[in-house]
């Protein structure tokens, strides 16, 4: 079967999707309008029923969406029920409160080990998953399948790391460098929290502007 | 003049155009098309010129965008030539990893103080700011004009500390509970880093699944 290519610009708006979804399931809300969605996501009716169109569209003609089948649907799309084994590269500051505070598994993520090159944090937990020396992750890669390196390094350790993951089979990076980074043959994902600060700018900026 | 409201899903994308219109000025690129721009946004020649249009478009038939015209278009778009202040409410391993490494100042964003409860940490600076024991964020916002909240705070502590916050002529919170919160009166940009990872899942899923 052939599948036409989804735009990146509608696999980024999904998760949005699918965390109101969720929520709206918490709630004990069984059913959403294409506008009702809309709204809540700052688009429209027709822009909603468009995305979710690419995937084949879920929704019934004047009834609207059942809340937990996109809901589960759109999980799927995202490949969520796929179990996926992730390591962390970086027990400083950032991986600390990633490790003791983001629960992955909901996600389908599973934290196996996270690495570090201190001997003051090598063989403690962070969230239960052990700290091991960066020196270990060869021989580790080598006998646990890992999908994903999350890099919690500073800027300028996370280029050498990645020359050191080539060879071990891991297929993705999640990169909190703040640099967007390409590694040809790997799926990166660069996070970039300034999107996120500049969005509040515009916000904030709407207010103060001279009338 | 009446503006008409622009979508909240083009806001969103304006990062990311900056970001990038920024990487092309780095390389000294002067000039780039809707269709390049498109190719590196994961989207279409038309969609680039239906975005920008919202702003009134700055291409020129047959010649593309001014590179640096874009780029400080978008910037102050996004309100990053205003000048906003900011503390950070937090000082645990998150609010860290961010005062220590992020650099807010191109975003117009003046970190001026950051506030924590733990007697360990206040007194201390990080990355230049000092920090400040939180009975004192009172008294502070009386005399400095603070626009902006950053709260890396536990997602228990989060809504008590926005009840706090009432009063003090803060404007905006950038939230990093990894929880949706809605305050009424003010402007809040909840990260999600969730997002980035289902992002991350699809593309690692879609290697992953049965054909």
């Amino acid at each position: 079967m052939e599948k036409k290519p989804i735009s990146t610009l509608v696999i980024r708006r999904l998760p949005r999707y699918y965390r109101y979804l969720e929520e709206l399931m918490q709630k004990g809300v069984t059913k959403i309008s294409s506008t009702e969605l809309g709204k809540r996501m700052g688009t429209t009716a027709s822009q909603i029923r468009q995305d979710l169109n690419c995937f084949g569209g879920f929704g019934q003609q004047g009834y609207g969406y059942n809340v937990v089948l996109l809901h589960d649907k759109i999980g799927s799309i995202l490949g969520l029920d796929i179990a996926k084994n992730a390591v962390m590269i970086g027990a400083g500051n950032l991986g600390h409160a990633l490790g003791a505070n983001m629960d992955m598994k909901p996600l389908g993520f599973n934290l196996v080990r996270i690495f570090d090159i201190n001997p003051k944090i090598v063989g403690k937990t962070i969230g239960n998953v052990e700290v091991a020396h960066i020196d270990t992750l060869e021989d580790f890669a080598s006998s646990v399948n890992v999908d994903i390196a999350i890099l919690t390094l500073p800027k300028a350790a996370t280029a050498p790391m990645i020359a050191k993951l080539d060879g071990l089979g891991i297929k993705a990076i999640w990169n909190f460098s703040n640099e967007d980074i390409e590694v040809p043959g790997m799926i990166v994902e660069n996070v970039h929290l300034s999107d996120s600060l500049m969005t509040l700018s515009y916000r904030v900026a709407e207010g103060k502007r001279p009338e």
